[in-house]
């Protein structure tokens, strides 16, 4: 029976701001991203949801991002690698505070937004980000897009990684993501989604928009938890996987 | 030979704003108070502060505050007990990240403020604070003034406590310190300052405005890093406990 | 036939968080207060709030919080006058701009949350506020919850005011508003609440929750914004005041 | 006698952080960029700093940063042309309450850091600033580096510029200041930067290190605050300027 993680953005409200279904999307994952108050959440937030999530049994990731609320960690910001390497080890830090005061222990990180573009592409970005990761915990699962500087960064540090595939999203020849710039980036059906990722996860391989066939790694998928369908297409996909004898574990038992 | 703690709060600059001589102060005292971002602080700041200290072999400890960097966490803000209890693990993690980046343990924690100040006086929030502090991790030693609610709450919370005096302040014949308002709160007189923390490392003894002596406990003295004389009485401090056969060393060793 | 302005709190949104239904309240309406990104708000949300609001005709006004997008406002900050007195000029200049930019002129300003309350009941923080606004512009209306410490403060700086009163609400025999705390502070029935407006308007009376009338100056009423009844009620308490011949206008012309 | 500005930036303090020697720089400046709480400054600095350039009758502008205070507003974000217009307006709307409440009117408009140097290059961003700046008053001077897309912006959309030019930075053949990042970038002798501003003031010409002369506007020189020498340099460019027979003026009487 083929194996994989599943993973879901998780606190991501902010004071009296309500974002996501969080505790309804906990029950069709294994792992889930929290914000850790620079793009999203606040430590109330960080507290009820690592609750949530333990309470439920899966996995929690730190999901550092841009100091950027207004943005949602969306905007490049024109940091220096010293800096990311900084404000990971910050992130990582305060939300593991809540994760050792519930008695338990963090997962995996995976960077947020613009953090994870720009870290996909620029070596020196990754290797501080994964530098950051080891030094606080070398039994930290690293998250990254299947292919990029990221996941080779955490590689070479010494770090377990996590390649992370999209359902929704299509795929260019060289194993980047169709840009949101273009028509055809979205996969809206959800039977396509689902086939395309169900195929990854199977095969190691995906579809691109100019027609050819590349090799994937697919470790964990990433759903995401806001839009209106977002639990909807959490049961769809939880049914579709099962259907497809591919069972959804932690992050950490997908890697064993 | 008596024993004591010397500490004061470090790493309080904000991106391009400098505040305090840290490095040089570092060289006078046992135990650095790390602002963790919220009321001053910031995650460059932290890692170099962290660094710092761990060289020079001073004991590291979180010094949460208040979400107020404009009012650099001295305005009261009306926070409930759990929200307390919440910054103070965020912000213990965040720095703990850094420290444990370095291959270091945290030693304390020293609320900052208004947090300190409010937690001096309220049951509530001093019991929010040492629940924070003994689930993030039980072996850290919480710093409170002395007879306070604080040290109080820490006690019974399983906690090692640090009673906290001040060279600076006069004290109450409550035990409390002289509100700042009044004309005879502060003691500017190096050596006034100096013989009252002798007196209270050596006998448990201070003089109140009042007249009367009372019992004091001195595990730690706090002195201040800020204003333009910190440096001079940082080594006049150090220079006159020694000559009157008081050591000083980490507070984790004080408490042994 | 009586008249009153109608006014409700606007533009609360932040970054990529929603509140409230701004366009559809918008049309019931008369007057409107704009966040001003202290307690929520941004100047994304202030510039589409600014347009829609002057393409419908709506009264705007500063709505100047403490700074405290986490607490949205609500909780109390140990400010100082001084303070008080700058970060409502701050807030009411940043408003400004956008009405300015759009060829409008600023109608009003109300204090929210915390800074409301304490200024209600406090003269140092009223006679601050009640300065500011003169000052940055003596033909602005000043809002104050009616018979309070601000409403008095603004009368004395020489401000036009606004007594404002809450249909939601009960009172007390001093004419203060019943705290959040107590069992009767809220009228949820539909009915209630309006017919207690429209005696508060026409007869400037209000029954306490003592048993006793007390007089009470209506010269606006609050509705509130978010909430999932927010629109409905919105909509039956403007059909309900035609129907007692009671007209809303905005309040600039109310108080002619 | 030629004429010229001398513009500095001001209020950059930020609650208990201190920067700069403002209150002794306004005596030997015609212009202050005052700023505006995003990048650097606070509500409370702004009303001092503005009662302080009035008080001496210097020329007050707004100077808006982006919201960076860690990054003091010199890292790039990736804003929108509209997101750039909307921060704009705030700022100035921010500063002119102040402005107007002392009785005074506001000179001009200097974009800070990383937003006056995406300016200076980005047609779409210069004219987002220069429609801000226009639509809250069209009386208002816009600052932007000499021949760069802000100026050019700034006329075409009504206003009048102000051409501004650098006594410590060394030119390029086309216009452009040497990048920081190259080792003749500045120039430290207070002579050789002083000789370069009244050539530019005297003769619109300017000496660039490809050895070849350009044509350059001077309406205003940008003298820096900070530093240890700041004081020192505005004193002695002050003089130079006197005993070359070129008057400092506020920027608006130079435009006339």
């Amino acid at each position: 029976m083929a194996i994989v993680d599943l993973n879901c953005d998780m606190g991501e409200s902010f004071g009296t701001y309500q974002k996501g279904r969080d505790e309804e999307i906990l029950e069709h994952i294994t792992s889930a991203n929290v914000a850790c108050g620079f793009h999203a959440g606040d430590f109330t937030t960080m507290r009820k949801t690592t609750e949530m999530a333990m309470e439920k049994g899966v996995g929690i990731g730190a999901h550092p991002g841009l100091p950027d609320l207004m943005g949602f960690g969306r905007r490049n910001i024109d940091i220096t690698p010293q800096e990311a390497y900084e404000l990971v080890v910050y992130q990582i830090g305060a939300l593991n505070g809540f994760v050792k005061a519930e008695g338990g222990s963090l997962q995996h990180v995976k960077p947020h937004g613009a953090l994870y573009n720009m870290a996909a592409k620029r070596q020196d970005l990754s290797e501080a980000i994964a530098e950051a990761v080891y030094k606080v915990d070398p039994e930290l699962v690293l998250f990254g897009l299947a292919g990029s500087e990221l996941v080779k960064a955490g590689k070479q540090a010494g770090l377990r990684t996590a390649s992370e595939v999209f359902s929704d999203r299509t795929y260019q020849e060289d194993g980047t993501l169709t840009s949101r710039k273009e028509a055809n980036a979205l996969i809206t059906n959800y039977e396509e989604a689902v086939s395309q990722v169900i195929r990854m996860v199977k095969e190691q391989k995906v579809h691109t928009v100019q027609g050819k066939d590349i090799d994937v790694q697919a470790d964990t998928i990433c759903i995401h938890g806001d839009g209106e369908n977002a639990l909807d297409f959490a049961k769809y996909i939880n049914q579709a996987l099962k259907e497809s004898d591919i069972e959804t574990i932690k992050v950490r038992d997908v890697l064993k």
